[in-house]
């Protein structure tokens, strides 16, 4: 492709009729060159097209200001709120956001975390795929002690710094909700649990049916991969039950409104039939009829913490010790699960 | 922070006592190294924890391999379909991607395309910020034929490349639509008209109208920002008039579904009294009661073909005409505007 003549820095001399070091010296803001002139020469330099090499000097510096992400997918609501807020602190400070999607596979989140290696990200921000069993393919940020932080999907134990919420407390205080409602029979659809966040909201289920007297059984907790097309097939199922259930606690408010929709077009009452509790507290929840109940997960506020720990850690003149960041979530219940005086 | 010592090719070269420059070429796959001394550079830098310096390659190619992205922003169905349609192809054909969000603010756009020009990017994707009125920022990029094309929200005129849908041919099937169920009065809640995407719609409504012998009333014309609480407002003014409009196109899925449920809730029903029509076919579009019909608009689609081109001019060797790639929308019929026999 035909180029423009690039601008160097003997252009910018020669217009000005400095010498070239002075231009540089001047571009570099250093303090052998008046204000003045460099005021001329950072005005000349921007008439004339000259592009900074922030590049460049980054190499210098063994800096890029660049900070990689590594999600599961970009088209979900809650992971677009946390990119949101993501962006927000990365660019008020400074930083670039390189950003890959490993379409919940280990064998995609390995290759984008070579790339970001090679692009010499100054840390990594990661929600891990659904199906990552090891951390292996991170090893060479660790081995360089370039930062390397979780959010929300992170892998158990206090070895990495990860930014989460209580996804335990959290199904456990649905599922209580259900059953404090008068449901004794609360069915579960939830997501792959290799991940914590899907295994500790299951385990949280659990620990409520315990607690309430309720017994456990294991055919009506419903592990998918949190689609329309498999929220649609569980559906089937439970409607073809001998014994329907009166509760259901979804890991996901869109999967949440799809069930309860189909629910209700197979002739149920929501929430008399079947009580409903999905999760995340997407614009979705707020739509359905009635309006569900839901936990309120902070999507953008998970985003801005985990950015800020990773700032403060490249700032830090220490390496930081890992650390977990609980974030607190909270069961907004709407009408979808209130039976009223039951 | 303590950094562990870094690896260099003299230390390569040390520990396989051979000449630094045989490093230096093996790793650059050069010919004059055979393929088991390759082979063995290759896995001992691995094993030491080398860094493959894609960066400082970059440099000298004059490529970055990177893409410079700025969207309005992340949190949006619509865009974020979009954004995995740029990463999946970008990411599939080598390259990586600086991701920025202008808020909708053409000040932080201007702001974000300076950090994409000075990070080198190899080209840039930009869906307008809501009140961008002048492409002078991106006067940098025209000036040294880096390319840039718009996705979504471009510019009026065939000056650059834009990957859209035809507005103007959507907005005037949706009104079209509603006229032709037998609706009179037909409301119509926009978003910020200086983006052609909202101001194209609009006007294909107004020729719906004109077509189908209907007024055009101005007071009827909504332009607002598309938010939760900007569509309750205009409800509320709509229950407040005399006559009540008997028809409703909302230039996005989730204010039409709002709009939907607040019109039931006040006593109509839909589609009898009011039919909607919303745009983009979100998720949401199928979770309302009734299920909203829509405008299915590609945007996954959208961002792989903006991206492509994209690609594509980066690999030609001469100069690419600018070019408008419209895409096929077409208007989804649902439950929420077939009043049927009317």
């Amino acid at each position: 492709m035909s180029q423009e003549k690039i601008i160097t820095i003997y252009d910018i001399a020669e217009k000005l009729s400095l010498s070239p070091s002075t231009i540089s010296r001047g571009l570099q803001n250093h303090a052998a060159v008046n204000a003045v002139t460099k005021k001329k020469i950072f005005d000349t330099a921007n008439e004339m097209g000259y592009r900074f090499n922030t590049f460049a000097r980054n190499l210098r510096s063994r800096k890029t200001n660049t900070i990689g992400v590594i999600v599961p997918r970009l088209n979900s609501y809650f992971i677009s709120a946390m990119l949101a807020g993501i962006e927000k602190e990365l660019n008020g400070s400074g930083y670039n956001m390189l950003i890959s999607q490993s379409l919940e596979l280990q064998e995609k989140e390995a290759e984008y975390a070579e790339t970001m290696m090679h692009n010499r990200v100054d840390g990594l921000i990661v929600a891990l795929a659904a199906n990552t069993t090891s951390l292996d393919h991170f090893q060479p940020f660790f081995k360089h002690h370039i930062p390397l932080l979780f959010a929300d999907r992170g892998i158990a134990g206090n070895e990495y710094t990860k930014v989460v919420i209580d996804n335990f407390r959290a199904g456990y205080e649905a599922a209580f909700h259900l059953a404090e409602q008068g449901c004794t029979r609360i069915a579960h659809i939830t997501g792959n649990t290799i991940r914590d966040v899907y295994s500790e909201r299951r385990d949280g289920y659990q620990q409520a049916l315990k607690d309430k007297g309720l017994s456990f059984d294991e055919s009506l907790v419903f592990e998918t991969d949190l689609t329309e097309i498999s929220t649609m097939k569980v559906m089937n199922r439970i409607l073809k039950m001998e014994v329907l259930p009166d509760g259901l606690f979804v890991s996901n408010d869109f999967c949440a409104a799809i069930g309860l929709k189909t629910l209700k077009q197979a002739g149920l009452r929501i929430p008399e039939d079947i009580a409903i509790v999905g999760f995340n507290n997407d614009a979705t929840s707020r739509i359905t009829e009635p309006a569900l109940s839901t936990v309120n997960y902070p999507g953008q506020e998970m985003g801005e913490v985990v950015a800020r720990r990773l700032i403060n850690q490249l700032n830090a003149s220490n390496p930081s010790e890992p650390e977990t960041l609980v974030l607190k979530s909270e069961l907004i219940v709407r009408s979808s699960s209130l039976k009223g005086g039951v």
